[in-house]
């Protein structure tokens, strides 16, 4: 099942894919899907991103072959970064080239969608954690990380986080093709059976620190092959089963 | 004026303290202060965190003495990072020691609660946009912290942001003493008059890289004498105009 969030007559809905319809869900996903019987064809609303997190938490170094592209050593435990809500874009909206940076690059990712609180979660038990799969673009001002040594302030600018485009439910999530294209060409192509930390691991690791809430992003890290945008780009982040989520980069015109 | 939020009948409300009484606001404090005529003895309440941020960006080495205690460069810009909204606990709460950790540390900060949506705010302008101020414990698993680079999940476990009492509007911030006592013994004493970036340049910084929303925290960073605390210990963080921010020490029993 696919589940969107989408704009429609002026109000924000959830809804799920049913071939080119939007059937629209009573209140959110997170307290079990409920459909309301009213329909829209796909092509007459507006996709938002799938989810609001509270928080998006991000895993640095997690495919093996982008450690090995950095030449940085496998992490020994998950490296994980917080990237803030305000940062979040949806579907086809713009990424703005920021001032401070001159060198921004995306970050293909797959990202997990948490669907009920979740605190000292087992790997066992974490997959009942997951509401589902979403792609996201970890965007990254790589000039401003290595100045600052810290990541936050080069992943945390507004439009950096592109969610979308809908969460998949029943993807697993254990051997997945993730990729980016730029304009139109592959950049980015990795499968998640190369990830240093699964899934499982993951929300074990996080909900050991920091209670995982609904609607919060694990963003699960990047393949080899990160690069740079530019104003005029078309970024797309494309996972199998999930679909593609793009986005346009536009300079900053504040 | 200090504002409070707090918890009387089963229901979380905003109030304003007068001397022993709180007078209980109508909605939140971020659409101005409108007194309902209500008002509970303060003693009869239970403070808790005194607004509810949807990011916490926090702000590190930014004393020049705690800097040069160390003995790291002072940053070329203000160095963030984020803290998350689950971290957050309210006065009396309890700090939860994780078992990942063996060095867990207090660091007294002078916290800017952002009154109303800001982005790219000028150092001129960036007073208006704050709702006023509040002590906050950027608690920090030390040995974590070295160990993993990023800073993370070193500042991220659950409840490792207490923050309160109260929010004083009407506080100068540009040369308040922020002080924290480890069982009534005093171990960090600085000025914000040490910062190295002041509020409105810290609110500038940020706001140019994310919105900030009402209710928001900036916590300015740290003044010299950070250590450790173990289960069993009390721990104030103090700051002239404001108060005291109380909180206990005790193992995860998780």
């Amino acid at each position: 099942m696919k589940i969107v969030r989408f704009a429609a007559e002026g109000r924000v809905k959830y809804g799920v894919l049913h071939g080119d319809k939007v059937q629209t869900l009573r209140g959110t996903p997170f307290r079990g899907i409920r459909l309301t019987g009213e329909a829209y064809s796909l092509d007459s609303v507006s996709l938002m991103a799938p989810c609001q997190p509270s928080k998006i938490v991000a895993i640095g170094l997690n495919y093996r072959t982008h450690a090995q592209e950095l030449k940085m050593p496998l992490p020994a435990a998950p490296l994980i970064f917080l990237k803030p809500p305000t940062a979040v874009i949806g579907p086809e909206e713009c990424i703005i080239y920021p001032a401070a940076s001159s060198r921004v690059d995306y970050e293909a990712e797959l990202a997990v969608v948490i669907g009920k609180a979740a605190r000292h979660v087992s790997t066992t038990n974490a997959l009942s954690y997951v509401l589902g799969y979403t792609c996201c673009n970890d965007v990254t001002a790589r000039d401003l990380q290595s100045q600052d040594g810290q990541w936050t302030r080069s992943k945390s600018f507004d439009t950096f986080a592109p969610t979308g485009p809908c969460i998949e439910t029943e993807l697993d999530a254990a051997n997945v093709s993730v990729a980016s294209y730029l304009n139109g060409e592959r950049k980015q192509q990795g499968s998640t059976s190369d990830l240093i930390y699964s899934v499982p691991d993951l929300i074990s690791f996080v909900s050991g620190i920091m209670t995982l809430l609904p609607g919060d992003v694990i963003a699960t890290g990047t393949p080899v092959g990160v690069g740079p945008m530019f104003p005029g780009d078309t970024i797309e982040i494309r996972i199998d089963g999930i679909g593609t989520l793009r986005n346009y980069v536009t300079k900053d015109r504040s």
